[in-house]
């Protein structure tokens, strides 16, 4: 059977999450249903990354496999067709070897996390960043960030109902810059625990507040304790930016599914 | 009378424009409503540019008067309780000068123009960008634009019901850049004729596709006629970024109002 690859972009907003649930809408389920419409096949959709509600996505990778053998420009102009007017849309679409996983191949994720730091609430990017309305020390954010890097056992940044196996992580980059009024987190590692950015840029905005010296950060880590860690960032401000595929950079890693 | 200049940053997708009407919601009467509210005083607020429905703001400038005087951040902090949920918000407040007119007193406007060039149609950046899904070449739209810089008669890129006494502007900026997917125009000058970035950006897209030469927008531009002009671009696409007062760069350059 013919699989597929897709690149998929979407506003996490109006969604319960990536993941197909009877309780109301999801990413995956949406994707699933714009594919039966023009293929007539039940196809599974399965994702690199199971984002949260409200958590948005610029490039999100899936697979899945069809029967009938289709152009892949084709399937893209189709799904896009019909996931019309969900804010889902299928960036790209290409023919995939019949081992590429979305999930169990990626060799590295990389998130964007986007905070408003400034006293008037969003306008134009509302539902697209976290609104703080207090002033953040991004270079103290960055250097304490810092100490998060390598590989470690993630329990305090994880969140309860996580499910992966091991807590621990290889974080190869969490990097804080300012642009203006806007403080963005980037945050790259082959895969991540459930909820794990989110809870790195909560603690981060409390040393970024003057809250938290930098070195609170890594004792927080340290702990291995969920309750040592500051309240979870909110999902509006997380973006799945890119997944790779191919040779890992860091071959000691353990291949392990993303949970963010 | 104490009067106050206010930064203003909205989504102008709910809005019928910048201009108060009978038919529905309006920048303007928005920000009218919300000032009422809190001082119950009727003021008028004045802005810098008379965006049109859909068209967002990131600095839109605007002035009113109060009977009462107030600390600015106060009224910052009002106007935006009040101005809930509706997606705009006031960034900044500050006291003027009795002088001071947002409209009359600009010095330069500066627009900027998004368009998402790719076979996906957005979603995250739906209403946010104008979608083409065509190739443009970037930079053949760039040399192009130059020929529009400096003093004209820009009858052909002017709307049919421009309210302008003189079709002549001086054009200080228009720069055409890609970033990825996305072509972004940069459109500076001391004031624009009623839809003018937008009939110039809309001329410059038939270059990009290559159906017009570069010397054809030159020959657009020297027509004076309206018919000369490519379809106007669409106004989702379209932002007042920034409006600045104080000494004039061009001091050849009419005071005149903005209609774009």
């Amino acid at each position: 059977m013919p699989r597929y690859r897709i690149t998929i972009e979407y506003d996490g907003t109006p969604f319960l999450g990536w993941q197909r649930q009877a309780q109301g809408p999801s990413v995956q389920g949406a994707l699933e249903e714009a594919l039966f419409r023009f293929s007539s096949e039940a196809a599974a959709v399965r994702g690199a990354g199971r984002t949260d509600s409200g958590v948005h996505a610029l490039g999100q990778v899936a697979h899945f496999n069809l029967e009938r053998a289709w152009e892949p420009f084709k399937i893209r102009e189709a799904m896009n067709f019909h996931l019309r007017p969900a804010p889902v849309v299928v960036v790209d679409c290409e023919n995939a070897a019949d081992d590429f996983d979305a999930r169990y191949s990626a060799t590295a994720r990389h998130y964007r996390y986007r905070i408003l730091s400034r006293r008037a609430p969003p306008a134009l990017e509302r539902n697209r960043v976290w609104w703080l309305p207090i002033t953040l020390d991004a270079a103290a954010m960055h250097e304490a960030a810092q100490a998060l890097l390598g590989r470690h056992d993630f329990t305090t940044f994880r969140a309860a109902q996580c499910q992966a196996n091991s807590p621990l992580r290889t974080l190869d980059r969490l990097d804080v810059s300012r642009y203006a009024d806007e403080i963005v987190v980037e945050a790259s590692a082959r895969s991540f625990l459930h909820n794990q950015v989110r809870s790195m840029v909560g603690s981060l905005k409390l040393v970024g507040e003057g809250k938290w010296r930098p070195r609170d950060l890594k004792a927080a880590l340290e702990a291995r304790d969920r309750t040592a860690c500051g309240p979870v960032a909110a999902a509006c401000g997380l973006y799945l930016v890119r997944v790779d595929y191919g040779r890992a950079a860091d071959t000691g890693t353990e291949v392990a599914p993303d949970d963010d």
